[in-house]
């Protein structure tokens, strides 16, 4: 079917790629030129703005929104409701929160537009292996994207499915994410203590590699260690520094929200921000502390 | 090759079918009669005690021990050490701790004997998709063992290893364990938190299908999370006490030993034993400071 993809980046340029392939005619428009011209290049329609972008469509038209969360999602999104008429559809397969995404779908209805919000998993493997997808909206127009959905799933009855109602694709999503910060905080603890056992002088690559076939652990997770530990596994080149791209964190809101206890989900995030300290304020003052009441020897910096 | 099974739980039960499958001439023995006539019936050769087993195997012999850890593995151990010959091996596949066997191996050696300790992860599902395993133990002694290890493994050259020196493949299978915890409780929270969020009617089985296909938590686990919500997501037959075998809790041993951080795979631990806690002490001392010091109301009992 005939679709706009807004944002080119990584995601949104491999998955016009996937759709492309799979025989969907798509409206490309990025504010990198390049990126567009790359598209057009696979043979996709290029588009200079949002005008040119729905000029190109028929309606009932729509478009797909794959830029960074947040501010850019919801310039993005007001623009296009500004030029879309009764009967359109805008999807956000972005990592938007859940709780931007029912209120934006509320503004979006009252101007008859339809809001649909798709949590995609697969960084940038899904190119090849095709996206999970967790979709919320109304099923009448989740419906109506179904050939969409079935050319960048894994497989057209495999790795998606309707969820729930508006907001709940990107709920699911937001957990998701979660979950996956705990399993690799899990793999990471674990790999550390084989590293310091010195007297075994392990081979994590070799560990990894066992662990791929018949083990309780195997996952895609653990064939992506596997990966990372292949060349150096000491990991000398890169630096001990975590970053969060915002769903773990509203994992645990949602937690505490919920009166949900959730101790892993919570201390994994928690770890990725012990990774980014550089003061360590609190490791200090627990040192003086410990001076303070038993007179212990503290360690002076440098 | 020619191999001795002591135990017939299901674990040993399950390998001797498989290597007896694979062409391999299997002994074995069992306190349970039953368990020892089932494999008989499968090709095995039965011996009614260890004298009779020792006694059927050719030089250099080979047993496997699969029992329960602890008590039971050493008696078994000890029992075997005093009938076989200088060079014979002892094959330890069950969940001992690293420690003994090292003590194990050493006590062993002094007579002549191997020991080769495997760490085997799989469960009930090995019979059929194989086994990983995680080999400690000197080169030798593993590498005349190789055609039981190709057999049992889910392919030839795939899912075992020999990772290092006597106690190191029941080392890595203990810190396999500890990862295990951690991506459980990982996927349990994040399931909770779901089930929790009643506005969405979420279908967490559905959920869990949809994962299991391009997104970044897919993993053998969440292909068992599918199976556990097949029948009814609420879960209610199942009550809420989860126990733990010992790897779990020897692995935050060892983190404490080798002063290396592992919050996630320690909490996952610790959250099993909230879950087995019939009185809750501590909540209880909680509920009475928040009455003694705010004179918050206190939830009484009954």
């Amino acid at each position: 079917m005939q679709m706009a993809m807004v944002g080119l980046g990584k995601m949104g340029a491999n998955m016009t790629t996937r759709l492309l392939k799979g025989g969907h005619q798509i409206v490309v428009t990025d504010l990198n030129a390049a990126a567009v011209e790359k598209s057009v290049g696979e043979g996709a329609v290029g588009a200079q703005d949002y005008d040119e972008l729905v000029a190109r469509l028929e309606t009932p038209r729509t478009v797909w929104v794959m830029v960074p969360s947040g501010k850019v999602t919801e310039s993005v999104v007001t623009a296009l409701a500004e030029r879309l008429s009764p009967g359109d559809t805008i999807i956000d397969g972005g990592n938007s929160n859940y709780k931007d995404t029912m209120r934006r779908g509320a503004t979006l209805a009252e101007k008859g537009l339809h809001f649909v919000d798709v949590g995609t998993s697969g960084g940038i493997w899904g190119i090849t292996e095709g996206y999970s997808m967790m979709i919320g909206g109304e099923k009448e127009a989740v419906e109506r994207l179904r050939p969409i959905f079935e050319t960048l799933a894994p497989a057209p009855d495999k790795g998606w499915g309707h969820v729930g109602p508006r907001g709940s694709g990107h709920f699911v999503k937001m957990i998701h994410n979660g979950i996956e910060y705990g399993m690799m905080q899990a793999f990471a603890e674990g790999f550390e203590i084989f590293r310091e056992k010195k007297e075994f002088g392990l081979d994590l690559h070799q560990i990894a590699e066992i662990w791929q076939h018949g083990s309780v652990v195997r996952s895609w997770l653990l064939d992506l260690t596997v990966r990372a530990l292949e060349d150096d596994q000491n990991l000398t080149d890169i630096a001990p520094f975590v970053p969060d791209s915002g769903e773990g964190r509203w994992t645990v809101f949602e937690a505490v929200d919920l009166d949900v206890p959730a101790p892993v989900l919570t201390l994994a995030l928690q770890m990725r921000f012990v990774s980014r300290q550089d003061e360590r304020y609190a490791a200090r003052l627990l040192s003086a502390l410990r001076n303070q009441f038993g007179g212990h020897a503290v360690k002076k910096v440098g």
